[in-house]
């Protein structure tokens, strides 16, 4: 059921075959992995994949699980892609789609990831995972391995949102918090794992996850009808989701599937942690660390990513472009699209909003482009986002307006 | 696009047109839903439906929405129909699945009622909607009034999920909280309507939300290749979900699509509040109202529902029964499915949990049985649900097991 062929460093361009456990290149880029895209274009159609159910393993050929017994699916993928009329309008956007990655178990995209990674996990014979997670992809990932009665071991600031750290906790993974950042806890996690023999799965230091998040494109390709809108506007933390789109245009272009360009892909972080908007601007390779990373939106508070200079190039090879928005903005954001279209966003969700209202007053969208802004997350995950003050009744009182 | 053929009282027969505005009957009991079920069947057929993509609209014509544009989705339905062979076993049952209603907008069932309501609010020129409610039900139909432009006025417990507040504020809603009970915050929403003109969206009052949660019963039946299970396990409180289902299964035998008889249904209510649950072991036909209702499950914590009759002559008619468990059991049902599934599921589903192993141990399910059990709600909608003491160490310590 799988095409995989191998896995290769897209920086020294070395390969591995895909039958053990892999982690990084030895000259320590992330791996990337390969398809014979020709024998799975023999072997599958887009007309084959449009009868299938929904759920990202509707696109199982194009994914590395070989035997069908080691998907560890909770129902993850298939997520809606939402016309916003009202917001698109507030914009300046004529054409606006939101695709709404809340709609997936644990509540974010995070599941896409760890349902193939740990997929993997199962079928390489992996019984003990670690990871250091600003913690979503922790709570994610803790989640899956739970339900493939695999041990994992978690570190994460002791800032991340609590909701993530029950879903640890509840799963069963051993949790640490830490008085750091997400690079603190992979420091440790990297040690730990080494001394315990735990399974690094540190993003992109293994190269399943990213095959997983590569399914947000697939689908932006089939809602499009095997084509692609003009802009994706992507929040970027570790980056692996919109290297992820990226990766899966390039295959189904390779593949004949799809005839358009890929989308331009647009990155957007914090003001207060833009290591690759910084690199950027500046026309470099990969990006320096962001020292005194701060921004209330932990998905994106990633001071430096293993897969920088993939995302740039990602960018660059589409069109796409780098923005930077402050904390006001963001909240504004999710204000925002919770007002005119009910939908309760994440803070990085609203740093996507942010930035599409900032490039279109740059010009850089045009009014009629079609755009898709990739909410990862649902705003439940977050209920310290906002304290509301509201008026307290007695039962015998009475409403007034 | 829809088959609505009239309104009807389940209790007096009385019938009504349905281009209107309706609450509830003259005698004052919810009006049902009817179709013109043979047209139904010439107009469209199972094979049509499995062509389109996921969302409950794919059975736009078991609904009651004339024209397309009045549909207000914020993606809906399909959500999946989970294996759960761990759990299972550590309950005594051999073929266990969970339909997670998590995976909805706004994390839980109530998106699939606030579809509908708001649908059909917006098809008939409805501007202001206000209702009572335990929380989650306020935050769905606050966010899709906010997405068809329709003002929304809100009254929940003090003590309600700070999530679901969250949900109304952000979205615009006017909220109020009121210290005591949903059937307090009911009769003051009730009030306030009949003085500002709003529409009563109370649970019952109007009667579209059941047609919503119905699709439940579709999917339920779709994914058993039309069929049924044995017992279908659902957290009662208002009780919509459960009498949306058995309606669902009576429209499919009707016309023809399922030959299995339905499954039985069992409602599930909490020791502290279980006035169905009594009036079921009583032999009544409706319930008392639960003084002093009492348990940390709020969605349940309903001390008399409007529907009530009908919820009970839906346990009778299909065989099926009423439990009420502990918050201890309710509370080792969410633990047990987080760790040997990774589903963190909402207080109400674990309800449901905690009924199936008692239901198994007192033989009224046979470990052979096909059991299908609702999770209401994402679990991630309880920030405070527990409180983990985590080690938490600084950037330089060590991660030591």
């Amino acid at each position: 059921m799988t095409y995989i062929s191998h896995l290769e460093c897209p920086k020294c361009q070395r390969s591995y075959a895909p039958f053990r456990p892999n982690n990084t290149c030895q000259c320590g880029a992330p791996l990337l992995v390969r398809y014979d895209l020709d024998d799975m274009g023999r072997g599958i159609s887009r007309r084959e994949i449009k009868k299938r159910p929904p759920g990202m393993w509707r696109y199982r050929e194009f994914l590395p699980v070989a035997r069908e017994e080691n998907i560890v699916s909770l129902g993850e993928g298939s997520t809606p892609m939402l016309t916003a009329g009202r917001l698109g309008k507030a914009l300046g956007l004529e054409h606006l789609q939101i695709k709404d990655e809340g709609l997936n178990p644990t509540g974010t995209f995070k599941s896409r990831g760890a349902s193939c990674g740990i997929s993997r996990c199962k079928e390489l014979g992996i019984g003990k995972i670690a990871m250091p997670t600003a913690g979503h992809a922790g709570g994610a990932w803790s989640c899956y391995a739970a339900r493939a009665g695999i041990e994992a071991f978690i570190a994460m600031p002791v800032d991340a949102e609590r909701v993530a750290m029950l879903e640890c906790v509840l799963s069963g993974a051993k949790t640490w918090l830490v008085r750091g950042l997400i690079s603190d806890a992979g420091r440790m996690i990297s040690k730990a794992a080494a001394k315990y023999e735990w399974f690094d799965v540190a993003t992109l230091k293994e190269p399943y996850r990213i095959e997983g998040k590569k399914t947000m494109g697939l689908e932006i390709a089939e809602d499009f009808d095997w084509g692609a809108p003009d802009v994706v506007i992507y929040p970027t933390g570790g980056g692996v989701g919109l290297i992820g789109i990226w990766k899966a245009y390039q295959e189904l272009i390779q593949m004949g599937w799809v005839k358009d360009k890929p989308p331009k892909l647009v990155a957007v972080q914090a003001e207060g942690c833009m290591p690759i908007v910084r690199a950027y601007q500046e026309g470099k390779e990969s990006s320096e660390f962001h020292t005194g990373a701060k921004t209330f939106a932990g998905g994106i508070r990633v001071p430096k990513a293993l897969g920088d200079f993939l995302v740039l190039q990602a960018i660059r090879e589409t069109g796409g472009t780098a923005v930077a928005v402050s904390d006001e903005e963001i909240m504004e954001g999710v204000k925002l699209t919770a007002l005119t279209e009910g939908m309760f966003i994440c803070p990085e969700g609203g740093a996507a909003i942010a930035a599409a209202r900032r490039l279109v007053q740059t010009g850089y969208i045009q009014p009629e482009d079609k755009v898709v802004i990739l909410n990862t997350g649902a705003g439940i995950k977050y209920p310290d986002i906002v304290r509301p003050e509201l008026p307290v009744l007695n039962p015998d009182e009475e409403i007034v307006l």
